[in-house]
């Protein structure tokens, strides 16, 4: 599954691209008034094919969430519990991430790739659904060994592309990726150093916002874990495998699930930066498909960002995760694409140039 | 009108505010986690009084639009009629602004408050109209005299206090800045340089994006312009009268009346921040009510949010106008505020704490 995935990855279509640089200078507005709204319309036709490109409409927000061997070195005062009391939290819509969604009309989908206690009671709710695709019961500790082993790695890279394969057989227009996961900015450290190539201190944020000594501990143990297993960027699989997350791997599986079905992925932060990464790392192409939503205030999603030659939409620090930051990043995308859709032409409108 | 407007304007709710912090820190999300979200959604609670404030819905823009004497010395290449052929464009719903503005479910408002040349036929739709408000058919140019004379930069003050009024007795939640005016880049340069000291070339941008022979030429317009009046900040309607347009008057007047009824102001780009500097000048807690929607391309619009202590949400490069910018902006305003509404304590959702 993953070989075929992919296998489908492939360039921009030029024609579509050319056709909506062409139709911009024909809206009536000024030539290039639209600033990174116009050339983010134009990839969304050459990521189409076709321009207009679909308006990316109804969205999907997909919130895969796991546990972390890591939790045990300290890194986050977090308790692990809170990963399935907040996949609880997300099923009854009282997460940022639900008020968000409902804003923008996204669905909610959560995915347990692998949380380490037991999910709470969780009620049935219109708007949020639970998959349960538990790869493993949480990672095994980076800071001590592998976090978990390639087949375990690509069996949730495929748990991924399954996601997104099926938010778009159900009619997706864009996905955005979401995550939850106690202490999963560590791995997400890890992961941006190895594709990277940056050291562990500019890697590695304060994620919850811990003090400094936990900070301090944190970058010690990303570290360690990058000496330990000298992860090699050239083989994203073992990447994952050795310093990776459940939820960041199949977040790089969602992503490259979106660019094969040629569908815009609104990253959302760090988790998503990281999991970008691998994703770009196995197919070079898939980040035509990625748009980031927003930078996040982890300094890591900058580096992220950066590597795969991607400007975010939103910068306001925001440093929750759970997709909130491709959720606000939404409707940017959106009124992007209208504009090709909706805007009379000079000639139309009988409005004269200059 | 104009005096009890300003006299209506006071400072933020401090027991609002406190109560605002204090959720934040119940919520389900770590503390700080939605960065420049958080504060702005406090600021709101200020405004408003009260804790949750309303939800910033629905939203109205109001496009003002006016035409410049300044026009004649080819400050752009632009001709005057599009003005006027624009508001026809905005009735029949094909402007980015309309089609922004159906995406955020913003109801649109077209005021004439100065338009030079005679409006097309005008169709009746569903969601534009017309308020016809010329103060007078365009402005004087400001290089060979004043634009205006006192009264009639006053009575485009009081329009913008009018429309503000009705769109908030008719239910809005929240008004948005919206222009429309040839050449109106040059008067918004001059009002910038005169409220925040900046110099001419500092201030002044290239609008549409003029060529280089027009940009000095423009600028050479603007410092002309503030030789010759030498305008003076501590006389607010004398500066808008001198080197100001109508529609900027009337967004001054519209501000203030957005802050006067305690209703949020989302700015748009370089016009809005122009006339916004004139509504600070005549009511130093407006401020409070002014959020600004983006960070234009225009460099003027840049001095004019940090004179305000002003922070954008989006910076995209846009350069458009119309509204464009707050319209895009909008639902970061509202989701700031939702979270207030709806995300779950972490008693009620028996989350764990650190």
């Amino acid at each position: 599954m993953l070989e075929t995935t992919i296998a489908a990855i492939g360039p921009l279509d030029t024609p579509a691209m050319v056709a909506a640089r062409e139709r911009h200078t024909r809206l009536t507005k000024p030539a290039g008034s639209l600033g990174a709204l116009e050339e983010l319309s134009v990839r969304l036709a050459g990521l189409a094919g076709t321009c207009p490109p679909p308006l990316p409409t109804p969205a999907a927000v997909a919130v895969f969430a796991g546990d972390h061997g890591v939790h045990a070195q300290r890194v986050t005062p977090w308790p692990q519990e809170v990963t399935a009391q907040m996949i609880a939290n997300f099923l009854t819509g009282g997460a940022v991430v639900n008020a968000f969604a409902r804003q923008a009309g996204a669905a909610v989908t959560v995915i347990d790739v692998g949380v380490a206690t037991p999910l709470p009671d969780l009620p049935a709710t219109g708007t949020s659904r639970l998959v349960r695709a538990a790869v493993r019961a949480g990672t095994a500790d980076l800071a001590t060994g592998p976090a978990m082993t390639r087949d375990e790695a690509r069996a949730a890279i495929e748990v991924g592309i399954r996601i997104a394969d099926d938010l778009v057989a159900g009619g997706a227009g864009i996905l955005l990726t979401g995550d939850m996961g106690i202490g999963n900015t560590t791995p997400a450290a890890a992961l941006i150093a190895a594709f990277t190539g940056a050291d562990a201190a500019a890697a590695t944020g304060r994620g919850t916002g811990v003090d400094d000594p936990t900070y301090a501990h944190k970058v010690a143990v990303v570290a360690a874990a990058l000496r330990r297993h000298a992860p090699d960027p050239t083989d994203p699989v073992g990447v994952l495998a050795a310093v990776g997350g459940l939820e960041h791997a199949a977040l790089a599986g969602f992503i490259l699930g979106a660019a094969a079905h040629r569908r815009p992925v609104l990253l959302d932060g760090v988790i998503a930066g990281s999991a970008a990464l691998a994703a770009a790392a196995l197919a070079p192409d898939a980040v035509h498909a990625m748009i980031a939503g927003h930078r996040s205030a982890e300094p890591g999603a900058a580096l992220a960002l950066r590597h795969l030659g991607l400007d975010a939409l939103i910068d306001l620090g925001l440093r929750l995760g759970e997709g909130t930051g491709a959720l606000l990043a939404l409707p940017v995308v959106t009124g992007a694409v209208r504009v090709l859709h909706e805007v009379a032409t000079f000639d139309s409108a009988g409005v004269a140039q200059k």
